[in-house]
């Protein structure tokens, strides 16, 4: 009995109306490109245009909740969903955990203080190999590229919810 | 002796008058579904009509933090009580920390937010056999619905301590 | 030489004016009741009136501290300190680690919300044997009932701290 | 190469206008009657007067932040820094690693609320050799009093920081 | 496929209007000393001038995030962005741990307070010849100076995104 599997969508979402930040880090570049990539395809697929979706980019993944905050307060006030994109691998030191951790809990955070969603595009990752998978580019090709998933969640959040 | 065991109910408490929201993930639906079975049904039994339970989804446990404050605070702000139900599984990455770990913060930091109860209904497995035991469907039904339990802390909950 | 042991009581504190409020979980009830009594029995001899103890209950837990918010500032505003208890046992998920880190940090950041001192009445064991120990029940009595020290704390901190 | 060692004072810094509050726990009396001894005696050789410091106590460490904030906000305003110290020795169940991070978190989080410098006088140890070890009791004297380091940080951030 | 590496900088970015604090902890301070001079060094190369770089230092790493409050909301509301630097090496008792943690989630939570991006310049290392690579100091110069990308996200951060 396969029981874990993705959530599937439960109707289909009109995202024509909405407007999206994608702020993502430059580290792994290779990999986070395919998720960026992934999440404007499907948000696309849901009726999101192309002139509706912004993109900027941010050095590292500990930079994401502050530009994205400043993104959505005053840069970009339209916009009505962000996904902030990074991918964090396990090193030698703790670094991967202390930022993983104040990353996780700051983009939680930050939806009650700009009153608007905020997707979780955070990999955090033992290896790099894990990250590749789940950006669908590992050679196997074992896995679906989760960037789809949280353009998805985007169009839902933004169309369900919307702002607090 | 057996020490271990439910928190026996300390008395019967009247569901009759309070409305209940349940903010469910999509991910492990099966699991899902018998949790939130689970809640309706104990809520039912103790008086809880159909009309005052609401249901609405999100796609994974990292929205239901944002997705129940804004149920709470402005799509039914009539609500005494919400039950965000999630299931997550330790999977081969840190994801699985992350989420349960800012998610379970996140609940728990919103009640103070949304000055009303919100249960915990997030089960955090290292196993989907253990996730399934708590949701009263693995083959040997080993344990009982958690859902149940969810429920009827609602109920009290909303009963006894209200709002703040 | 022994540097470890109970933190020796300074001066005799009078906790004749004080009133105490005491909610605990109903989980694990055999152990919660010996730590409940073991508090009592503790502020009666540094003077507690027993109608300045009031006792109430909660699920589980994670229910501390949204209804010690509420039992503080809602329901007996004239409460000078709350012992909230609750004993958490290691199992198989990970449900232990989850709820023993949000409930710990929750029970903290209330005493700056409410303005009064919170006694931290939550056993965090990794087996049954280890809680009945440190509720002065298990089979040798190895040690004390730390539900006394917690009586103690609160009538040391209600009298020389007060409230914010 | 040795790299790591004291940090090295920058400045001589005139501690002679300042006053400050030393709030201990009182379990691992030895230990922390050291540390105590070893914070007053670096602040004196660093100008502070006798009857500029503070001295008050707590049952345990979980109690600091919120004396603490009673401290410095009702019962002595006047108060420059505060230097909360307490000793926290891993035991058989999970008390230590909670009560550890959530008193550590607290007492960083402290500062902003009352907008003057706290010193970290917190040592989390495995054993109890470590933090004898520590407050330069153990039979080897094999470290320095870090007592002295707090005293030290005490004088140099009330000094050069002041207050918020 | 080497898919890991340095988060390629977008865009050249013009330092010549920005002012910039970095405050430092004393501690292991070769190479702490190495890491603020590649910030130093590589800030200058994007056109930060030196009378515009305010070097200021705490006793140790915990006293980084009141310090950088202090230092941006009082005494240099000038500063644009503030460069925190501390290394912190695992010793055997948990003190690593519990500052590591506490510092991240304070430096990053700051940002919000202050309105203004913090660079994250802490090292968490399990060993000193961790810390040393990540300085470039190592004997092998195995890595590059951890200094330089901070002083390049200084930059970045405060002519892109600037202030809340």
């Amino acid at each position: 009995m396969a029981v874990k599997g993705l959530g599937q969508i439960d109707q289909q979402y009109d995202g024509s109306k909405i407007k999206v930040g994608i702020i993502h880090a430059r580290w792994n570049r290779v990999i986070i490109d395919a998720l960026v990539d992934g999440a404007i395809k499907r948000m696309k697929e849901l009726g999101v245009t192309e002139e509706n979706i912004i993109v900027e980019t941010v050095p590292g993944s500990y930079e994401l909740p502050y530009a994205s905050e400043v993104f959505m307060k005053k840069l970009h006030p339209e916009i009505d969903v962000v996904i902030p994109i990074g991918v964090l691998i396990k090193g030698s030191t703790m670094h991967f955990e202390y930022i993983s951790e104040s990353v996780t809990h700051a983009l939680m955070n930050l939806q009650n203080k700009v009153k608007k969603p905020i997707i979780f595009g955070l990999l955090t990752c033992l290896t790099e190999e894990q990250a590749m998978a789940r950006a669908g580019i590992d050679e196997g090709k074992t896995m679906h590229n989760h960037g789809e998933d949280w353009g998805a969640a985007a169009v839902e959040m933004a169309v369900k919810y919307g702002s607090l």
